[in-house]
């Protein structure tokens, strides 16, 4: 795999979390908070990359991870080229590479993809000149990292640590970069007790998330949890697969506030959105005290600062 | 109704014209009129946005009051994200409220919103937080409400006053956002004469638009008046409804030179565009020099930088 | 036609190379000079154009031309808007000019226009305001003049003079509005050889590009050029009118290594982008030593920038 760090130890990409030194992930989290203000406050701003230009290349829409990275860039005072790639430059035949190697001579000095096939940020990471970053922004089902940044960012915030805490992330773990992100940073910041907690047509595959220990009941999977990590699961895929339909599926494996009882009292719910409303989640829950998702939202654009800042400044000779 | 303004009378949110004092109307068109320049010099530029983040939400393809209202924040120095909800998030099932949390939780400061709908701009308005404004930029029928301050500041500028006026409201009125909100802002700032001129099929119902004078002839509506609001018919509801199509209605209802000389010698045309040329209103006339259709779009700008500007730097504490 | 230079010769429009003095073309190729860094190093950026507008108005989709003049644009300090107007103005049956008018009455300085069809760049020339300039990113077979330019400026980096050179066209100069721009400016600029290289079924009408000299042998065309430029060829022209498919065409038509070695040993190879590798050109060539490719792209946001600066800046009073 294309090497995300520099020759000096710094981070030059963002492809996967797997793999990232403790330190540097905890260097992350820690510039990431620097970033942090409170809703109802202006955001951070700053102009460290002032004459950069960072491309957001999505191929499949996500607004709100794209406004995301749009504004984590614009804060930092770079300037932002939007790019949807089913539009325009797909339809006229060319390659990622070459849209890629012509934005590289555009000066673009950063590339923010999503991509739902698996491989396209480190093709890109491998072809890119020395002084371009490559980030990805939702890789297929194998890799969010900065969701999983944020995620991790969020449970630091509530619980000033890792260690001894126990995580369940529930749902549709089979085909969700979310929880393979999670996974990675949690496992390499010290999490204690990691939970997969699923219905058995959406367990991954056996070799996969070595060392978690499985729950195919979501009663016994939420017991004394102290993070619940929802995931958003896809309509398209229940109705087949053994998997109930709708409210067949919220009776069976949606968060209500009973089910939430069941975790730690002081425990927090967590979900990557977009969310289904009384399919995988109750919207009292959702909107509940234990409740931190939009702190995950805030924390979402201060990763992504962190993150652009320290791939593009820590270059050598130039922001 | 959610409440447009702040406890100390400022405004908060702009999703209607109805109800607002006359004393703010005045104050939010002395203010456009501030950053009114004329065609040809550099627009005004201001930096009391700055670090302030506009998010545009439009579920309904607009390009024209899109870019006056992109336009007007930025040259507020806010920062601007696009959002055409029908393109992303709204195929993936996310509701507009949690698109808007999100938003929110991103640090945006203002939602600019359009939508066919009845009703969502004053749901969002309803849930956003206290620090956050919420922008109609036109809702289904019944709201355009910088639509309706950039018509009568385009007045003012021509006439320097609103009583003794007759203004002559053509066209589709029964449909028309543009033509409820010109009639709050007239009736409320002492328009003496305030007409509508629609055919029967085009009407609004008899209790809609209370103290108006209702005229079934053109030649009759325009008879005398001062200002001659021409508004845009859908193709799509010419050929039924007793409506006859294309160059039929032209003949019927499209302003005219000769018509144009029922009104008295020195009134001014409007039209909020886009224009059906040939069907509504004449080339001859949406050029000539009576026309004031330029100047609407000019103002419309202004008026979109003086909302913002009242909203966002009204709130105390913070731009 | 619309007259593209101001009464004082400065430049006002860029609609076509033909008929340029070579003393401005010169001059816009010195300035664009002096906005070229390597890559790897930052962009150059300027602020004389703060305060200023631009409109990208693309009705064909072209992303690699957008970003280049969108961040050509920024790079100066200008606000940019971009507008796709089949997404949206079209459908609703705006006109292009009403379009045009609305965005200059809020005060945008320039307008890039892309389009398929022949005209519309002058049309909209030739009604906009005095201070008002257009710049054609690309109009139907006839004209895409900043490629001209990026194209005049890459041979002059390579080569440091025109007189002397053999310069290659090569593939579909009938539809090509790159072949015409080409033409135009290295025909002023005083390129010694130019010549067209087609299959018959590609080839222009006999009126058009008098001067040049026509090959219908691939190889008698490339022998001993100092410069071949090769243009894209449509996947949907193949198969028909006398032109083989994929592989065929590249058999016949292809540049490969073994071509290639009939130009002169110093031979540099262009091409405008996007590519079909494997069908016009082998990516041994597109991407092997001789290949001056991506310093077009590179060239082409400093030829942007100078195009844009000084339409803008040479209009005597005002950015």
């Amino acid at each position: 795999m294309t090497d995300q760090l520099r020759t000096d130890g710094t981070l030059r990409h963002l492809l996967t979390l797997e793999g990232l030194p403790k330190s540097l992930l905890e260097h992350l989290l820690e510039r990431s908070q620097s970033f942090v203000r409170p809703l109802g406050s202006p955001p951070a701003l700053s102009n460290v990359l002032n004459g950069a230009t960072v491309a957001n290349l999505f191929t499949e829409p996500s607004t709100r991870t794209r406004v995301s990275f749009e504004l984590a860039a614009k804060r930092l005072g770079a300037q932002v080229v939007n790019l949807e790639l089913q539009l325009s430059s797909r339809v006229k035949g060319e390659s990622m590479l070459d849209t890629v190697y012509t934005l590289e001579s555009l000066h673009v000095d950063a590339f923010v993809i999503r991509d739902a096939e698996v491989g396209v940020p480190a093709l890109v990471a491998g072809h890119v000149a020395p002084h371009v970053s490559v980030l990805s922004a939702g890789e297929a089902h194998v890799a969010h990292p900065t969701q999983g940044l944020l995620d991790a960012l969020t449970i630091l915030q509530r619980r000033q640590r890792f260690a001894g805490l126990s995580v369940a992330i529930v749902g549709d773990i089979r085909h969700s970069r979310v929880a393979r992100s999670g996974w990675h940073v949690l496992r390499t910041l010290g999490v204690t007790d990691l939970r997969i907690v699923a219905p058995p047509a959406l367990m991954p595959a056996a070799e996969e998330f070595p060392g978690v220990a499985r729950f195919t009941s979501l009663d016994a999977g939420l017991d004394g949890a102290d993070v619940i990590m929802m995931l958003r699961i896809q309509k398209e895929r229940m109705g087949d697969a053994d998997l109930p339909e709708g409210t067949g599926y919220f009776r069976a494996w949606g968060l209500t506030p009973q089910r939430l009882k069941l975790a730690r009292p002081d425990a927090i719910v967590m979900h990557p959105q977009p969310m289904n409303r009384g399919i995988e989640i109750a919207s009292e829950v959702a909107d509940g005290p234990q409740s931190v998702i939009r702190d995950q939202v805030r924390n979402g654009v201060a990763v992504r600062m962190a993150v652009l800042a320290e791939a593009l400044t820590s270059r050598g000779g130039r922001a």
